[in-house]
């Protein structure tokens, strides 16, 4: 009966609620979302923080706050998160976000029209999709190695199809956990400047690294203002309280500001103050000190039981940091099916491949298996009844 | 040098920042802005829920959430807001948003194609015109006259233009303070279901009555599912926490799932934990009883200096609620020249009527002045330096 807009029907999330359906059956071992571990967050703090800014600034905290980001929060990111990178910006540099998925939809809302190229790594966060479709924009996948993006045939696509705007995750990248090396970063900064290419460096979990040299961010190589760096507090404070910042040039920085006046007028002040708070009390390095050996733990469990009971000839990414390993099947799997069959009959939850790819041969054969958000033992056994139905199935 | 995107043209917020700048001063009495009293917000509540929230359920709140709403929100707005209001509805027929602002943007996304017609007030909310330009959609004002919407205005312009939306905000009207009458809310819901228009109920100011009797919801009369009620936390609970909500037949919540994936996942948990339990508590009709003496001695206080001090001839409604007066002066009044004299000397801020407008003529002899944010003190004494700069300037 309704008449809803074209752009609804360029939106696909099916798959996607399929899979947190299954994941949401509490018998089931989940690897397929991107959550942190529960055991993570600094409740008792937090506790602290916000009875403390209720009891001191209550009616700032509950009042209408400024677009751009409750100004406590746009400094401290400045001092705390982005000069610790080597990063200089000012204040103005930098906007608020209600997470960092709005702060894609933001981006996309000031810079692109229709008919526009974006180009995303192949796999990439299968949520930029479906905000990308949104925009009635072409999305065209890059090619990959084990080290990320190409930046060979990143060249030739931007001359194949004058792209507005590359989406990249260089740091432990979703889904694969790979890291991209800085003589590449370097080579991704200069393309943009020299073809007028926006680049969306998404950085959720940069601070994730359990192993390894910090490597500088794109933005670092950045010098004509063409890189856009986003960051998140979800994966490194909590996900439940929706904040995450963009770093951009002020001019960019002030069109997103209007954009957000009218999509969600700013984010909860609350939120803001917590994060705000949480850094400026010098929190942040001792908590990543804290929850990383809990999360590497959990990445070599996922890597050693893999190696035990996958199939042979299975490939998988060993990444340094972040949430997730990609792995390949060998042969000629049909994953999907394969989901299917984990999810009914092994209790146990993945994404199949083709979900983060444009062109699904580019992730037929694969999957994304999540580590952040089991326990080991979950994911010992996860991880066994997977190689069992894997094993079995490919045989056959 | 950035080449941003085509609908960025399409929003002007300048003026609208001017006043903003304008309201910054600590020095102003500022009528220009729509917010609560800072000395409504029950911050003691607040900050037990705060406290009991993340000790008995810390790992849920700071977790990622469900984008349709935190459960226990859905379900107290069901209860406490919805069933009180007569209105039947489930869970299922809820969205939780990030602020009502959220809200018409994601029906925005939901139900608009450029080109598209949407009907607004005259005159009307001034943030829905940069949400809807942006869509590249024709905004086509209906009259008013003292009791709101012409219904015959707007059955003409339904034959006019056909238009797919409209936006209506039938209590205690913003800017105006109009109530749409109980056989016109009767009608606007007849032409909704024979014309397949839908129509935005935005209703963030319903509970905020000091007098008269409670009208229904135009909600109450729809029989087929083309009216969609915006409801909000922000002006009877707290605007900081970024709360909203729509009500609508499932098929539309479906959809506005999906927008609201891409556009922020979901709304912080915590702000939600806040609302649902404050209403879960029963707390919201005692808090009501306790804000609207406030609101209703400001009400009275700028009704009666308006009346001692604005020029002779000058007319100004006087709302039974919500937040807002619209005044028009006698004569040919340039506004936008008082609005500057009247915040650099005179120190007094308000909004000239032009930008409620979508043709600047209907509200050319027009200001809105707010009254929630200002003490009796300020508005006596603001209203009279009003009235002193309008005198003399009126009188040339």
């Amino acid at each position: 009966m309704y008449q809803f807009a074209d752009r609804m029907g360029q939106v696909s999330t099916s798959a996607i609620r399929e899979i947190f359906k299954a994941m949401a059956d509490p018998e089931i071992i989940s690897f397929g979302g991107g959550s942190p571990a529960n055991q993570s967050f600094p409740i008792d703090v937090i506790k602290d923080i916000t009875e403390k800014a209720l009891t001191e600034k209550g009616p700032q905290v509950l009042q209408y706050g400024i677009t751009e980001g409750w100004p406590a929060l746009r400094q401290a990111y400045v001092e705390h998160i982005a000069k610790p990178k080597g990063i200089e910006a000012a204040v103005e540099n930098v906007i608020v976000t209600t997470g960092a998925s709005q702060g894609i939809q933001l981006l996309a809302d000031v810079f692109l029209n229709p008919g526009d190229v974006v180009l995303v790594e192949s796999p990439t966060f299968l949520g930029v999709f479906s905000v990308f479709n949104k925009y009635f924009v072409k999305c065209v996948p890059v090619a990959m190695d084990e080290h990320g993006l190409i930046v060979e045939d990143l060249e030739a696509k931007i001359k194949e199809h004058n792209p507005k705007m590359l989406y990249t995750i260089p740091t432990f990248q979703n889904p694969t956990g790979r890291t991209l090396p800085v003589d590449r970063r370097q080579k991704v900064a200069e393309l943009a400047s020299q073809n007028n290419l926006i680049v969306l460096e998404d950085d959720p979990y940069c601070d994730l690294r359990y192993k390894g040299e910090v490597v500088p961010n794109i933005k670092m190589f950045d010098k004509t203002g063409h890189v856009v760096l986003l960051n998140s507090f979800a994966k490194i404070i909590s996900p439940g309280l929706r904040v995450g910042t963009i770093l951009a040039e002020t001019e960019i920085i002030q069109k997103l500001a209007v954009a957000k006046q009218g999509a969600d007028t700013h984010t909860a002040n609350l939120s803001q103050e917590i994060c705000a708070e949480f850094l400026n009390r010098g929190l942040l390095p001792g908590h990543l000190e804290k929850i990383k050996p809990m999360y590497e733990v959990r990445l070599n469990t996922m890597l050693s039981a893999i190696k035990k009971y996958f199939p042979e000839g299975t490939k998988y990414t060993e990444p340094d940091g972040g949430l997730f390993v990609w792995v390949e099947l060998p042969g000629e799997p049909d994953v999907l099916e394969l989901f299917k069959k984990s999810a009914s009959d092994y209790k146990v939850a993945f994404v199949p491949g083709i979900h983060f790819c444009k062109n699904p041969e580019d992730g037929i054969r694969h999957l994304r298996l999540n580590f952040s958000s089991s326990t080991p033992e979950q994911i010992e056994e996860g991880i066994k009844r997977l190689g069992e139905l894997f094993s079995k199935e490919l045989a056959k």
